[in-house]
């Protein structure tokens, strides 16, 4: 037991704040023998057969039956509330809904863990509310997307957008338990597929070789068959594989940092520009596709720095395409990407610290890209994407 | 560096969250020779010389020319927002306004610590605010109340009521500094400087036999003289040690139970069935004024279970009422003590943990108080205030 440091007139309090959280890949989630769905986060407290239910209006509409039956056969009491959740829509009005629903149940202050059932921003919605509850509620995220799988929905981080800033409001308050279970992805539809893709890219991007060379080999594949396994067939085992690697690295960088101490985080690739982008696109871009057309301008940087090679870069923007995520966005000018540095720089305490990669599987960070350099880059993607058809870019 | 356990198909993540803030008794905030105001919570980061001031308005009608004075002197860029804060006003409004001012005035991630000069309601607002903000930005806390220098300033706790339920939302976010400089007492209305008594008597109660015999010999003039140090007057010298003491034993208690990952919490004394009973009664009772009247009430029952002896009962009594302190209240009827009782069950997680004094100065935890001895217990302290003239009760 520690005790305050004294010297009068001043006190310093010290104390560390253990945090522990599980991610699982599990199946049949909804098969009535299986008890993750309601053991998960409430395994060492007095037992409560109460739950409050938080769903995405989607996933509601497809698996209410199954998860009714489900929750009926295990005897629970409880609640669904079921939210329409669009990037749009990811605010603290949607907070205050999941608030007023957990207050109007009656939650228990830590043995009563809030399911959270549906995508990243459902999951980031939740889990901000499970945060404010009481100073801090436990909750379980069942992400249904891919982005949620290997992204939003196993890191510390919940928010919600505010003033058309990206996650400007938030907190660190990981769900107790995440249950992945691939099996949502075969009723997920294929742009969203791909947009979890993209941060799978991103981790192969900056970490991974191997997983990049899964996704050139096998990329679109995996959006087709929608990262199902099939047991014996090659793809079944290269979704499975995929699905591990993502999580393993994402997992791996996040935990010496969680709380983000540190500013120079290499998961950060992808976001330095793609926030802003994604809010000014809103609501045309999805955040794996802001996400894209950010890598697609950090590829070219690290070309023109000597920090890929041409042939590296080809292979990299391949991928982009094979796997359907945009390289490029009408409101992506040089005045927007000035303005979205100038809001990270104040977003990594007055420094840049943008990741790029050094060779394909590796990055470091740059602290001194000028917006000249910006131009010059954006200028390689433009007329590629110019060529599409956007007479207006 | 800790690294995730890994035994596929699920991972355990465990981390350590190191936290650590400071408490300063300090004078002479505004003296232009004082860095103290610029250089809290900014001493370890790259130097800016911009800040955010959310200051309470009462305080800035009696003290905007020396901060803005002061603030000149130092060469500082800043902005002031200047909140009404009362308790009915305590919510998410008011974060929000805070928020808005945070984003308007671009503040930087982790170099610009935010200063909320006021009373607990206006640092429980900027705390909350501050720890939703870019999910935590840090902030400096310059409590002008007693109950802001001993209690609400000094912990981990901020938060907001919601849905007419007492700090229903809020976090662990302590500021990285207190600064607190008694002077601002001289100007505080008696009624809050006895507000603050409150909490500090419930330290005397359940922890600390000396500081209870301070009270009981000088509460009277504490009031009085608004704890105003005079060099070499034993009043002076009184007031000085009950300010330490009351903070020192407050953050004894608080030190290994940041989170409170115990919930059974001696310093919960008067806050069983206080935070509904101020809630239902907004705006008459202030917080510390429902601690008391639930403090009487704790002390009745401790006596009726032999845990109190008549005369330490009496001197308790005596106690709270020299400090001009309530013991009972219209409100305070055997169903909403037994509404309040069942709220904060559900914050205790299924149980009781109602901490009463044992002797004066010592607290034990019960878990079994029925309706019928709350009725019985209010019974006696009715009388006495139904003499004070309440014909409704």
């Amino acid at each position: 037991m520690e005790t305050p440091t004294i010297t009068e007139p001043r006190w310093r309090i010290e104390a560390t704040r253990p945090v522990s959280y599980e991610v699982r890949l599990c199946q049949d989630l909804f098969d009535h023998s299986n008890d993750q769905l309601v053991t998960a986060g409430a395994e060492d407290v007095l037992p409560s057969r109460r739950r409050l239910i938080v769903v995405d209006a989607r996933v509601h509409a497809l698996f209410r039956e199954r998860l009714r039956g489900y929750l009926d056969a295990r005897g629970m009491s409880y609640r669904l509330c079921v939210l329409e959740t669009t990037e749009p829509a990811k605010t603290m009005d949607a907070v205050f809904r999941v608030l007023s629903a957990m207050d109007d149940f009656g939650l228990s202050r830590r043995r009563e863990p809030v399911l959270a059932i549906g995508g990243g921003v459902l999951t980031d919605i939740v889990g901000l509310a499970a945060s404010m509850y009481r100073r801090s509620t436990p909750y379980v995220r069942v992400p249904t997307t891919l982005i949620g799988m290997v992204d939003a929905g196993i890191g510390s981080k919940t928010g919600v957008n505010f003033n058309r800033h990206k996650n400007r409001l938030g907190s660190y308050h990981p769900g107790a338990v995440t249950l992945i279970d691939p099996a949502f992805l075969a009723a997920l539809p294929a742009r969203h597929l791909r947009n979890g893709l993209a941060e799978v890219l991103k981790m192969a991007l900056i970490r991974d070789r191997g997983l990049f060379r899964l996704l050139a080999a096998d990329g679109s594949r995996l959006v087709t068959e929608r990262m199902q396994s099939r047991g014996s067939a090659d793809d079944g085992a290269a979704a499975q594989t995929v699905m591990r690697l993502a999580i393993d690295g994402m997992l791996k960088e996040l935990q010496p940092n969680l709380w983000e101490q540190r500013l120079d985080r290499i998961v950060d690739y992808g976001h330095t520009f793609s926030p802003t982008l994604e809010m000014r696109a809103l609501p045309e871009l999805l955040h794996g596709e802001a996400v894209a057309v950010d890598m697609a301008l950090s590829l070219v940087l690290a070309r023109r720095r000597g920090m890929l090679t041409d042939d590296e870069l080809t292979g990299a923007r391949t991928v982009l395409a094979n796997l359907g995520l945009p390289e490029w966005h009408p409101v992506c000018r040089p005045a927007l990407l000035a303005e979205a540095l100038a809001d990270t720089v104040r977003h990594r305490d007055g420094r840049q610290l943008i990741p790029l990669t050094e060779g394909i599987g590796r990055a470091r960070f740059v602290d001194d890209v000028t917006v000249a350099e910006l131009t010059a880059a954006l200028a390689e993607l433009r007329p590629a994407a110019g060529a599409a058809g956007d007479g207006a870019a």
